[in-house]
């Protein structure tokens, strides 16, 4: 079973796939897909769902996980502008045949940290720990992609992930 | 020269398509896509990207007009959504390589009716008188994807539409 999590954005589009079918949760891939804001935006958001089906096509994951619609109230044209990107990433799913789970930010960082209020510095090591991998930290839409794709393994009750969120500590040396 | 005007919505997006090399822009079609609330988002939104993305395949439109990403403040909410069905229709285009025109609905109900505060049924009678047909007031989606239609095709100067646009009295029995 292979999850890809989605952090949607016009500018940086952050997803992470991860494998939760052996012991452990471990990264298959991950990546952003920026676009330029010179560029009209019907060829950014065409270029961000070229990116993403491709990916969805390569890895075939079973599930998407995204931030939840309500997470971002700010201002009424970036809350569009957001949707936008958002909307397309949603698209690429529904034409893939996959499954969209939504959750909310601070949800998603309480299953990964155990508080919802966790800083993001404390969510990218948090994620980077129970991946094995501190690439995540990189950049931060790559750690929220990966994020909400470990959110929903460990939410959906994946066997590995569960075990994984059980411990109190964060593991480290997978 | 075809010109394709939507208005986004979730649960109906309106879609006219306008031919303006003639003496007098006249309508080629026109429909609305309407999706299920109970369905996932996901596959709303693919349906809104299918059937748009068949209308500019057949109809092959030189541009799409749409109204203003400002255009609609109110709930954080309801603009995300609202984002989430401009950004696939958006996206069609690009995917299609079809230029994206956006007004804001007071310019275009300026153009159309020569008042931009024209309450819905005055803009509805206009675009009807202007296009020849009644047909488009039978839907309010319909008839707003056929004002910004008619306001890209006057603004952007085709020669049918300026000299419509030039009568300050609507014109009947087109």
């Amino acid at each position: 079973m292979r999850i890809i999590g989605v952090d949607p954005g016009l500018n940086n589009t952050g997803y992470g796939v991860i494998e939760t079918s052996g012991p452990e949760p471990r990264i298959v891939e991950g990546g952003v897909v920026r676009t330029r804001p010179s560029d009209p935006l019907e060829e950014r958001l065409h270029t961000i769902f070229q990116h993403i089906s491709a990916v969805l096509a390569e890895m075939r994951p079973g599930a998407m996980a995204i931030e939840d619609l309500h997470s971002r109230p700010r201002f009424a044209k970036t809350a569009i502008l957001m949707g936008h990107a958002r909307g397309v990433v949603v698209m690429a799913a529904g034409a893939a045949g996959i499954p969209v789970y939504d959750y909310q930010p601070t949800r998603a960082k309480n299953v990964v940290t155990g508080s919802g209020k966790a800083p993001k510095d404390q969510v990218m090591r948090a994620v980077a720990s129970r991946l094995g991998d501190d690439g995540v930290t990189r950049n931060e839409h790559l750690a929220d992609a990966f994020a909400i794709a470990l959110c929903h393994a460990i939410i959906s009750g994946s066997p590995a992930a569960v075990a994984a969120a059980a411990s109190k500590q964060p593991m480290t040396g997978w």
